[in-house]
């Protein structure tokens, strides 16, 4: 019987799918040519415009999520526009800076609303306070998580909503797609679905069973010399960069992307379920594979001796952040409650 | 019989070394602790420091070549300052201008040579020919790379006459190290030796077996804590970073990093008789694994047929660049040789 | 009889102050060595020593605010960290993201409180929220402004509560003292009294009487090399820099700093009582020559014809600012009220 | 009589033209609106559009040569870009990185030639040269000075034959203009003829009878909005642009800006004259009011004694540079030469 894993700290702490590594096993053979003139990266290319329905789609594949998201940003905003995302945004609170940095300086600026999305009237707000003069930073860009880093989701009609209100202001559209795969499952929709209203998506693979690849796609390819530089320029064009290709091919065949986030979101759902049972509180509805709850005490303590997860604060009941990878177990979720229940 | 890989654009053409392939499989189970956390870490920073014998250095991986160097500038230089290198260094040549990005605008200025090397007496009047106004860019940082960009070495005396004019300027010291451990295997020295007069190296893995694995080592780690921020806001920290631990400690294990440099080096060692032989015009002495030269015209478009090299210029005796990753057998070289012999 | 002046638009629509014409013209006499070597400049870092009692401080000249404030910033802060400032603050409202650009991308965040004031109850919270995991951005600074930019005042002891709650969690302090001396008239302390928790001071000079003419004071000069690079590398390092020199000079003699803000206010207080009688409704407490209010609409239109001002909404009762610059005379406040009242 | 004045170290140590002061003095009444909204700056835009012929021109004044060069580059160079430019470049040489730090990180390259000229067909060369692919830093401005820094001048057909490659390049071309008064009058040609060639110019005024104004004029209007936001975003937004407005249109009033650079010229050609009595080698040939020569030993000696010029090495034979500024006499320049001839 394999060892249980009781790490529950986030979808990044698990392994690498099977498909995935051995892709790149496979791929560990003789020459290639670096820098992404390798045979498979043309599949991406491809495979990524068809799920997007982009036919004309540019795709840089990067390994971190961050570098992604700075990446994409980059893309759409000049060093003095402002980028508006909710306040607890990866881009803002988790990213130590990086929009800033690869954007030479741009400025986010949040927009709120309940439950980790943002709010359209608020957002609708803000667009119209945003003053044109010279003296203040311009419209640029709105980026938005999917899932949130609330564990929440935006439904279609709300990303609508927002991209359109964007759009019609002149400001660009990013998505933040770390757990772009988790979403859709979660949602029932397609890529394409998920897709429409944006100009620049980070299309997640590390978080949801690769070793480390994301992917930045452009709708309009119009500036896409300037992307392959960016990339270059920030040192994240890997020479052997069939590894890269190589991952996300796997990752794009026979839907792998999409049967691990439902496996995750299943398994996320089951421990939610039975986190209520226990008596947890959720900060948030868990609508995928994340949950933020508040745990009695006594049974955080039990199980902190075992299982692993993140603690946001130190109170009688604290706040506890529980993700479930792709590989999560019944058998491993239900240990872990079986330690909280005590 | 193994189909001969006939590619000698670059040694990053080459596929991942079979232990370190082997390592990051059997990492690949179950959580891991993310962002460095890993089990591997400590032992990759240990090795480090007793094989540069630097005890207190600090160690991070990236995975890119241009990050570590760019990082490492940062890491030693503001933005006012400048970084001496030769006309021809990868910093300067090769990177699209990540030192300027990482560093926020330093400038690289030649200091020039011959064979790809710094003449201590032009870095001598370099140095003293900076000016100390508030109008001038500042004495910053040196920037050396053995290998070098040439296909040549410094020896030992050579980096030491060159660390200690920088030094003694107050000019802190860098050591690109894409192809250290082939630099090491030719001048039949340690690593200790190679960095004894440098205050940051960038310690490459990709080019010699790794996957894409680069270690920035400080030897002073009073800063440490800015290079890790660094890292992150640029994007360059993985999550899945157990694969990285475990690619840079397979690496380092049994003397892999050696055993496969000196290959690789035996390889260029042989190519370049060969190709002498054959009528090639050295434009540098190649001294490790690395050769440019002029070939005969109508050797050039024989090989070009089946094999893979840089072509410099279009003229009727091709300046070529040929690389010998650490797999090239004997029987690689010579079909190659044979091609071009006709 | 002269004509009347009713720009109240901004204190920066005012003239130069006749004492800082003179300096000017006078020192517009035969040849002076450039870039701060004339022999004027020495004698202004003696008297804002003197004036703040700080005996040690680097003093240079710039000739707009938001350089000024954006030199300053960078001096004590790394891009990997933030700036903690009141959300309506000009460094992050009306300097176009000047702070991100002179400081390579750190993070201005807001800390709330009422009336323009950050309330050290909500700076407590915020510093003691904030992350110190190589995913966040650090903490960095304070940023205060005396007079606010709401036209409101911290007292000295509300300052000391600010810089010590930031000083004891290691954060720097700078003051954006563009109206700095309106805040000392008003408050009736001394420079020193102001800027005694501070470790960066922006001292504004155009704004009351100056041509052109900020001082950044830096209280400890350990740095003080790196503030004269960034001020030459920002392209504000003026040549002809007598001309700075000679109105700072002349705006530091006789209290003229001191004098000027006194008029300012005394003419903001009696346009507030003014005001007041009218029906306008203060938005914050007028506390020294910059009033925010709603004016009753009727009223409003009336006085447009004539003067100027800056209008916020437009409403019923509009959301306006009115601002004296210190040659404001009672006879120009009068028609202004006059014009309101109908 | 008035005293003499004997520095000639460079023409920023000359004082304001008397009409420029005027001017000043004139604007120092009442209230203006700030920010270039003043009523001057219509009738600058208006003087350059028609002295450049260029109807549609977005002109910007600053205050500084420095930031004014900074700021053009930055309109017309993306950060991976290249900014080819002489090896004595002022850009290059004396800005301490402005260039880079507003342009976020573009490299300057060197393109040689004698006498402080660039080389055409070393500019060819360096353009053939220039690598495409994503590891290079990729094509972006030339940046041409005249008068150069070595006190020598382009002719308009050499201008015509620079700009021509660059621009069928695809290379934006920037002309710094600190001294482009000086050119216009020793070539004899307008300043139509001069900018031909050009996308962006550096309209120096500061050393030529200015307190510290100097116009960026952007010949097509496309990105004016960025070069604005631009300046802003720099700190070097006036708000009391009236004194720049007024000094630039003095300026360019009864073509005061073409008789001083005659009267500086006509002094610079004076002392030219008398140093090479002397028996001073010139380093290049002086064609306009700045002079390059090495003096005998003795001469210097005495000369150092009252006059005030730099010198560039401490040599039997130093090389020294002296400049005329505008108000230079024939008395000076003859006491000058009497000090030196002993």
């Amino acid at each position: 019987m394999p060892e249980l894993n009781l790490n529950f700290a986030s979808d990044n702490t698990g392994p690498v799918a099977r498909p995935v590594m051995e892709a790149m096993v496979a791929a560990n053979s003789g020459g290639a040519m670096p820098y992404g003139n390798d045979p498979w990266m043309p599949q991406v290319t491809d495979r990524l415009r068809a799920l997007f329905d982009w036919p004309e789609a540019e795709v840089v594949l990067v390994t971190v999520g961050t570098a992604a998201n700075a990446l994409a940003l980059a893309g759409i905003v000049h060093p003095w526009q402002s980028i508006l995302c909710h306040p607890i945004a990866h881009i803002d609170e988790d990213e130590c800076g990086a929009p800033e940095f690869y954007t030479a300086g741009a400025k986010l600026v949040h927009v709120a609303g309940d439950n980790g999305r943002i709010d359209p009237k608020a957002l609708a707000r803000k667009i119209a306070g945003t003053g044109g003069s010279v003296h203040n930073v311009q419209k640029g860009a709105l980026s938005l998580t999917n899932v949130t880093e609330a564990g929440t989701l935006y439904s279609l009609e709300e990303l609508a909503a927002l991209t359109t209100l964007a759009r019609d202001a002149g400001i660009a559209t990013h998505l933040d797609g770390a757990r772009f795969a988790n979403a859709c499952a979660a949602l029932g929709c397609s890529a394409a679905d998920m897709v429409r209203g944006f100009d620049m998506v980070s299309f997640g693979g590390t978080k949801n069973g690769c070793m480390g690849v994301e992917a930045v796609v452009m709708r309009d390819p119009a500036h896409a010399r300037e992307l392959h530089l960016r990339r270059k320029r920030a040192g994240h064009l890997w020479s052997k960069h069939r590894f890269l290709s190589a991952q996300m091919l796997a990752y794009l065949t026979d839907d792998l992307w999409l049967t691990n986030a439902c496996a995750a979101n299943a398994a996320g759902q089951r421990l939610a379920a039975g986190l209520r049972d226990i008596g947890a509180v959720m900060a948030w509805e868990p609508q995928a594979n994340m949950i933020f709850c508040r745990l009695p005490r006594a049974a955080h303590d039990r199980a902190q001796k075992e299982a692993q997860y993140y603690v946001m604060d130190d109170t009688d009941a604290p706040l506890c952040r529980l993700v479930c990878d792709f590989t999560k177990t019944d058998a491993e979720v239900d240990r872990l409650l079986e330690l909280l229940a005590g």
